[in-house]
């Protein structure tokens, strides 16, 4: 097979090679209005100019306004065959041997972008967004540490992956920093809550699902037709107050110790892109009823770090190495499960997979599990950590590693600023 | 005081007196854009009507595109002195002695519509949903059904309103008939999970807030403010699958037992008609936070009722009364724990109350606490019901009773039907 390179060079460490063309929302300047764009090593490709001068000429895309929009909702909703007919357009465009944009100095000038001079937005607008738990290791290490070994793993945990709704709202592009939440807490020998910042401010590493095409209430998506709805994939921080969280979960779940902000990586990388790096999912014991069986190769082998920089160091530190692939439940399981209720599903929506966490002790995705619930705590270059301090940066990274090139994510970064004073007269 | 009547008859039993005045979103005909509307007697006043002939002339609204559009999110977003202008448009507009509106045959006849003739939209576009589980006679009776009498409150209850996210794609309008779900249960005695149809159908009578401008992430709206941020109120159907949630919600909470659908009214009842039915909320035992602390009257005197009715009998009958005065922590109290972790509110969030249950047994807000768990059927006709069967109608009512006046919700119904087979192939 003769390898097809593009005209634009890509670093070799590069996240986004000519293989990956992941897209985001971004701004060209600050008063530039937000459109769509695609990475290709340190550029940003922007994709309206491309549409204003003819280069999208397939049935499909042809004089399309999808990517003069400030979110990729409107490409996604038309379907998979556009997001096919998008991506060999672009395929062609790039090519090293296509000469209509390498050799059009006008149209690359205006359309190629140095992405340290972009603002990246929000790539999508989010209808609904929900969490799943479907780490075996990490329900496992949680429920340990909350429950005790012999009652580690709740008696449904191993026949559907348990999910729960999210807050839409409150998710944000990477690069947006969040203030500490406060609220109420009580410790186990406090009679009585307190209204305290949170002491327990804690990450957790996942990846995100958007749903490219939704279906209509009552019809679920069967597990076969799954993959088809889900355009990409983004790194995913689901913040989480532990403090917050413990006295308020019970009985109907984790509430604001969630929703005071989640990052999403700015970039989408296409499943179309991930393809070559698909794995088969862990073994599944027991089998799961049919509505969530399925063959064939349904994870991806996703390099996955979590990095802390505190404000006195000069750059941040990795404190966790781990993969898509160890996760138990798969994305499509998710999304069949999700809607075998009829629940409906709208393009934008979003599907958290829940905290990533490996087998070993330095894969695991939440400070809680790292520093195992305070018990040892954490090195960051000469500090300590058993949660997050105000201050502390957070970076996640994801990365395929394929023969001389990557398929990435970019970064999925926030900072923790202290909490906002509030005034109650 | 003078009374002011409008020139349009109401009948004394309307839920739609001159003194409520509520928003929907109406098509007058089948092929009809959708548009803004408010319901007095029988009629609907199509206020994008009123906007072109000129007769919305006060400084916020002379004009105004938000009557001419699909959701009240656009008119809610313009904050509470351009609904106070609204509202005295139309009193004046409506009063009996006040001729433009009156004796303009023309625009009369374009603006007012029989409801009978008239198709309801979901009234707002709902960008989160949020479920509290605010009753403290619910939370007993479902703590005593699955916890046993000693543990039926959760230690935090009497703290803060227990609140958890829901699913906003599926919130549907009255009107709109629901499948029966279906999805994992296991029974007590059973060794492991099986797919089927639901077979602990509930409704849940709940009362919804929609919230019409929100706060900026990271910043709290205080329990002195929520008031101002909440457009009005809507009659809720939380339905509820009990035994899928039986199995599922542990420990992250209620998912898909919840999300195959929500039922709001057509219509919402602002904050300003409901003021003079503004009473004072149960004493709370303790006193809680001082976030939480709040004085005056802050709910309301609205009386609620549940009708069943099979598909065999000829009208709904009534299975419970009850008030939403009766529920412990108040609408303002919900919205300032939302808030206080910093998690941002949107225009069309809404605010599920949970069910509202009395201290009667006949005040029940859920099948499976007035079938006690099913030990108890509840007779409708000639039949028995321990849950909801395929065919039933329930029917939810609110009402204000006003001196020789309502405001009322109109009537929020829904239908189940049989479920969809689903082909595993
Ligand atoms: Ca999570
Ligand atoms: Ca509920
Ligand atoms: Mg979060
Ligand atoms: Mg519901
Ligand atoms: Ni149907």
């Amino acid at each position: 097979m003769r390898i097809v390179k593009s005209f634009i060079e890509v670093s070799a460490d590069s996240h986004f090679s000519f293989q990956n063309l992941p897209y985001g929302i971004f701004k060209p300047s600050e008063s530039a209005a937000p459109r769509v764009g695609v990475a290709i090593g340190d550029l940003v490709l922007d994709l309206s100019v491309l549409v204003d001068n003819g280069f999208f000429n397939g049935p499909l895309l042809n004089h399309t306004t999808v990517f003069h929009q400030d979110a990729l909702n409107a490409f996604m909703a038309l379907g998979r065959s556009a997001w096919t007919e998008a991506r060999s357009t672009l395929k062609r465009l790039l090519a090293v041997d296509v000469p209509d944009l390498r050799d059009n100095t006008t149209v690359r000038n205006a359309a190629f972008h140095p992405q340290s001079q972009c603002t990246m937005l929000l790539p999508v607008r989010i209808g609904d967004y929900t969490d799943f738990y479907a780490s075996k290791e990490h329900a496992t290490n949680v429920g340990i540490m909350f429950r005790g070994k012999e009652n580690a793993l709740m008696p449904n945990w191993t026949h559907l992956p348990v999910g729960y709704h999210g807050r839409a709202s409150s998710v944000v592009v990477s690069g947006t920093n969040l203030h500490r939440p406060q609220g109420q807490t009580k410790a186990d020998d406090e009679a009585a809550p307190s209204f305290t910042p949170c002491r327990q401010l804690d990450f957790e590493l996942e990846m995100g699902a958007i749903i490219g095409t939704g279906n209509k209430l009552g019809q679920p998506i069967t597990i076969q037709n799954a993959k088809e709805h889900i355009f990409g994939l983004v790194l995913l921080n689901d913040w989480s107050a532990r403090d917050i969280q413990k006295w308020e979960y019970v009985p109907l779940g984790p509430f604001l110790a969630k929703n005071f902000g989640t990052t999403i990586s700015a970039w989408v990388v296409t499943l179309d892109a991930l393809e070559p790096f698909a794995v088969p999912a862990p073994t599944q014991d027991p089998t799961p009823l049919p509505y969530l069986r399925e063959t064939g190769n349904n994870t991806y082998d996703i390099n996955l770090s979590v990095a802390i920089k505190s404000k006195d160091m000069d750059a941040p530190q990795v404190v966790s190495n781990t993969n898509l692939k160890y996760m138990y439940w798969t994305l499509t399981q998710q999304l069949a499960h999700h809607t075998i209720s009829g629940c409906n599903m709208n393009t934008g929506d979003l599907l958290g997979t829940g905290t990533i966490s490996g087998p070993t002790e330095d894969s695991y995705g939440s400070m809680l599990e790292l520093a195992w619930k305070g018990t040892k705590p954490v090195s960051i270059g000469k500090e300590e950590r058993k949660f997050i301090l105000d201050g502390d940066t957070v970076v996640i990274k994801g990365v395929c590693k394929g023969d001389g090139y990557n398929v990435g994510f970019g970064d999925n970064v926030g900072t923790i600023l202290p909490i906002v004073p509030i005034n109650f007269n």
